[in-house]
């Protein structure tokens, strides 16, 4: 791809982007839009109608000075703790490009062009050159300014890894004040026990009733069995089902159930943390053990296929980028193929937009899938088809473009470890190209697009004249942690591995991320209502591909390196991927652990906290034994462990 | 190698076992010799002095009847669960050979025989033959005599399968029963806690104190902080270390302090489970956690190495196997190597003798490995070093064997995993011969030389002139499970990696494990004292070497059938290692929590027994204490929870 074809492409995205932005601004004031643009306020009934004026017809920028302000903590209280997590994705990858970026183009972009491997820079016509001569690739076989390019890996990479460790710190520190400054919840004192056996002529609550009175009896408070409703069958009497919340009177007293496996047999009375109320995910209560594993297997094989078999858009995308190609598959097409802007287009802008179209697919798809998995939460749903999007993204976004995605190819190329830098230090470069107009497309675009909610509008202009005005409460959308989270590690994962390679990708993307900056702020506030809390947890996945790419551009270092007939700075190489992965083992010691779990410590303080508001809690408990119940049902079957009167006074003494 | 040279060392080495069985049951009536003969009932004062008579010097089968008449349950009681899980794998591996050996003798090795490809069989001379000819080598390409052998790789493999489940289950119930059976000891109520912070001006014992009395007051009993004392520096005053023995007054507070997360860091206050205070290994407590993962590493970096550099002695070994390369290397030997019974023993013999040399060395080098990897009880080290030694001996004389092992063949074939079915199929089936000399050799004649334990005799000859008599304890020896384990899973390996490829090999390894089953028993109930009980935690080890053994004959079905041009079979065995490691990870749901820990249910039960006996609970509970000196030290500084008359009463309301 030549400049003039990027500059196009930025040019038309640029473009794009401003018409986003006023007409954001311009919509956004029109209060019948109010339910598009600010659902927030809406839902809080705090949106305020205006009155007709002229100046609501001109777009004005102070929609961004109010996305700016507010503080973290203020996010914080009013998005919960996963949007404060994403904002520091975004505040992350600032800060690591910003180094990048510096590095980058003020020291490697000039040494790149500055050789003539590939050809000579024409500087009188700047913008008729191609875009490797900006690359690694243009830099003389064996010359000594590769030594340059060998200190930048290094230096980023220590940067990065510094900043990785002080951002699980800060979030690790932020989730245990975040769960310090909470009320009472139910989840908090719940546990989910299912597998739980059947004896003959018991019931399963009187089994549940036994064993937790026999085993927990301080703690023990009450419990909920789960029943199954057949809809479609004659029995509309509801069914049992081996599963049950199981709650207690002090959150260490869930935690000794929870983490203490309970029967001599570990796949009977299985004890897992119960979600908020709201987030339970009912349809899987009644899968036996070996039901759940084979569902699991079944989408593990169906989601290994469709990552493989994605290789068919992606092929198509990439014949749209082979012009030549292009004019012996469509004869037709090749005289307006010869125009220069048309082929400026289709090269520059057509691959990407279809690959997007077909990216916004998967989320989706992998929603579905995860769904079937045997989850029972929204929010462990949202997390696994949040690493599958990221997964698919890579593989088929990155690898299979890179690697001309037969399936063959890609099956050769997982099987011979040893070859994986010498190809990818092959491959790699030659898309430098097709990422950075990627970047330009879906990172600049696209995330204008996210803040115009271009189809939301669409569907409330369809919508309209067939619905009739609801008194239903009306419910403000949930933020795509599943889809927005792969988006921006995956242009993090871009920006790593091009960094040394082709830095003219940096200042693009140092663009996005700053858009991003504000965008999402804006969403946060005024459009996604919080709806399922993980507490932070999404960050080890951003961690672990953080850590991913660092690994994969040593990688690609140590094949360039070689390819450029440096050997020594190709074996020198060898010590960071391990330094890195040494790091990774040492952050999942010390801070994973606070993501699945708290500390006895923890709970103990807080326990005792609570103890002194003793009608707050009995208060609390009396709300609790019938947190669990199903939503528009029938009375479950439950019992209590004791009667109202009697809840205890929580007291050191009782721990 | 020919039928007859194979026939020599059968000769040599069954004309050995019987002369070492003559042998001791001569010298094991001598008085003189009680000491390394039956030192069990030396050291318990059982051994009978009896008068000379003439009857002592022939050589007597009943030695035999006392080692088969014990039942388990006996073994048990005098020799531990560990005893009853090796013995148990001697039994699981006469049943898997038993059906392995009529299926390969009687269905296989004649549809072996009658094939073509390599020779016909010369019926008139069989000493004569080829050992190949019994392979499926001699079996027509693309015959439909292979389907026979796919039959028999699904018979054993559901067969094994179906054992491993039944024994898995079986040794967990049996630990479970050992549980619940013992008295009340030591580590059963204590955890050892390390990486205690220290605060400015406290001292670490009144650091654990606090904390214990806060967030466990109701069950914690006492502790006892480890000190260390530096011998040669002028600092003759001991040093605290950051680490403690912290006891409970019930199994389940220890449990709840050992399985919950203490601290929000969790790379402080870690808690592990106490070994028995004999069992504790003094060395490693004042290494902090880095130091503890450096050594770690160091560790398994010279390990990695030592298992290559293996090859050397190997690559000696094999050169013997080739009587040409010796003729070359050695020309003077010319004229002795052209005498038939030289070249066979130097082909059948030698090999394997010199191989054995060499093995015998690892695993003292393993367990010094071990024990500076940082574990902190003798049990652990023992384990680690069984894992050792058997992936060494599996690597080296099993696959460097096969690959004619230098380092860059070893590399290269562990970086190309797509090769590994056609590599293997090729090279296994040619060193079949080796390995049925190896049993013959290395089984047979070693084994027997366990039970008459040459280099104890001959090492107390040598010290006899030297030696005192002492008035110390005589302490019997403890059997060497980091040694004989390997030895055994690595010929249940070769078993089931040779059945459906050389048959031959299964008759001299049923004969090798009854040998087994009769030495061993004699050797646990008259020579070896149990010493560090792990409650059978060895049968893991022993299961994932099976499931290893069985995916490894898998692979090489699928590269036979695909050389031996049946395609289809080579097909339809792809299943079958997919479904071995599914139902190896149903195994590891099921079973393997059983191993790590006691269930809470187990834990509590046990407490409400022992609280029916006050008395014995006081008393156990005042020598609880300091259990855990060190011995033969000065006192230790620890600090108790109560006085000695308010020992608590344990019952239910304390839980």
């Amino acid at each position: 791809m030549i400049v003039s074809a990027l500059l196009t492409s930025v040019g038309i995205n640029f473009g794009l982007c401003v018409l986003f932005f006023a007409l954001y601004s311009i919509l956004r004031k029109q209060p019948v839009n109010y339910n598009i643009y600010v659902p927030r306020l809406v839902a809080e009934d705090k949106s305020r109608t205006s009155y007709f004026n002229i100046g609501r017809l001109l777009p004005t920028p102070e929609w961004m000075g109010r996305a700016w302000k507010p503080t973290e903590d203020e996010i914080l209280s009013s998005s919960g703790l996963d949007a404060v997590v994403f904002m520091r994705i975004i505040t992350f990858s600032l800060k690591v490009f910003t180094l990048a970026g510096i590095i980058g183009v003020f020291i490697l972009l000039p040494v790149n062009c500055t050789g003539d491997q590939l050809q000579d820079i024409n500087f009188a016509n700047l913008t008729s050159n191609s875009l490797d001569v900006f690359t690694i690739s243009n830099v003389n076989n064996g010359s000594k300014r590769l030594w340059i390019h060998f200190c930048a890996v290094y230096v980023l990479t220590i940067f990065i890894c510094y900043l990785l460790y002080y951002e699980y710190k800060y979030i690790s520190s932020k989730r245990i004040a975040y769960f310090d400054s909470s009320k009472p919840q139910p989840h908090q004192f719940t546990i989910l026990v299912h597998s739980i056996p059947v004896s003959a002529g018991g019931s399963i609550s009187n089994n549940v009733q036994s064993f937790f009175m026999e085993y927990h009896p301080t703690t023990y408070l009450s419990h909920l069995v789960v029943q199954k409703t057949y809809i479609f069958s004659n029995l509309a009497m509801r069914k049992e089902v081996q599963a049950a919340f199981v709650s207690f009177k002090s959150r260490y007293g869930a935690a000794m159930a929870l983490h203490l496996q309970q029967s001599d047999d570990p796949t009977e009375w299985v004890t897992e943390q119960a979600p908020e109320p709201h987030d339970v995910y009912w349809p899987f209560f009644s899968s036996s053990f070996m039901l759940k594993w084979i569902l699991n297997l079944v989408v593990i094989v169906a989601y290994v296929l469709l990552t493989i078999l994605f290789f068919i858009p992606v092929l198509i995308v990439q014949g749209l980028n082979n012009l030549s190609q292009l004019e012996v598959l469509f004869p037709f097409l090749t005289s307006i193929l010869k125009i220069t802007f048309v082929s400026q287009v289709v090269t520059g802008y057509l691959p990407n937009l279809l690959l997007q179209l077909f990216l916004k697919m998967t989320p989706p798809v992998m929603k579905f899938l995860s769904s079937i998995q045997g989850f029972i939460s929204h929010s462990e749903i949202m997390r696994s088809a949040c690493m599958k999007v990221l997964v698919l993204m890579v593989w088929n976004i990155f690898f299979a473009n890179v690697f001309s995605g037969s399936v063959l190819n890609q099956l050769s190329f997982v099987l011979e470890p040893k070859n994986y830098p010498a190809r990818l230090a092959v491959a790699v470069p030659a898309q430098a190209s097709f990422f950075i107009a990627y970047v330009v497309t879906s990172g600049w675009a696209s995330t204008s697009s996210e803040l115009f909610r271009l189809i939301p509008l669409i569907w409330s202009l369809l919508r309209k004249p067939f619905s009739e005005p609801t008194t239903d409460e009306f419910e403000a959308p949930s933020f795509s942690y599943h889809w927005d989270i792969p988006r921006v590690l995956f242009f993090c994962l871009l920006g790593i591995i091009y960094f040394f390679l082709a830095p003219l990708i940096l200042p693009f993307l140092l663009v996005y991320f700053c858009l991003g900056y504000i965008i999402y702020r804006n969403q946060f506030i005024n459009v996604y209502a919080p709806k399922y809390e993980t507490g932070g947890k999404y960050w080890p996945i951003v961690h672990n591909s953080i850590i991913f790419s660092l690994v994969l551009m040593h990688a690609l270092a140590v094949g360039i390196f070689t390819l450029k007939r440096l050997s020594l700075a190709s074996s020198l190489m060898f010590p960071l991927p391990v330094m890195t992965l040494l790091f990774n083992a040492y952050c999942r010691k010390r801070f994973l652990p606070i993501f699945t779990a708290f500390s006895a410590q923890r709970l103990i303080k807080k326990d005792i906290d609570d103890s002194s508001d003793p009608e707050l809690m009995a208060e609390f408990f009396s709300k609790l034994v019938i947190a669990y119940q199903e939503p528009a049902s029938s009375p479950l079957d439950h019992s209590t462990n004791c009667d109202s009167e009697t809840y205890p006074l929580l007291s050191s003494t009782q721990f």
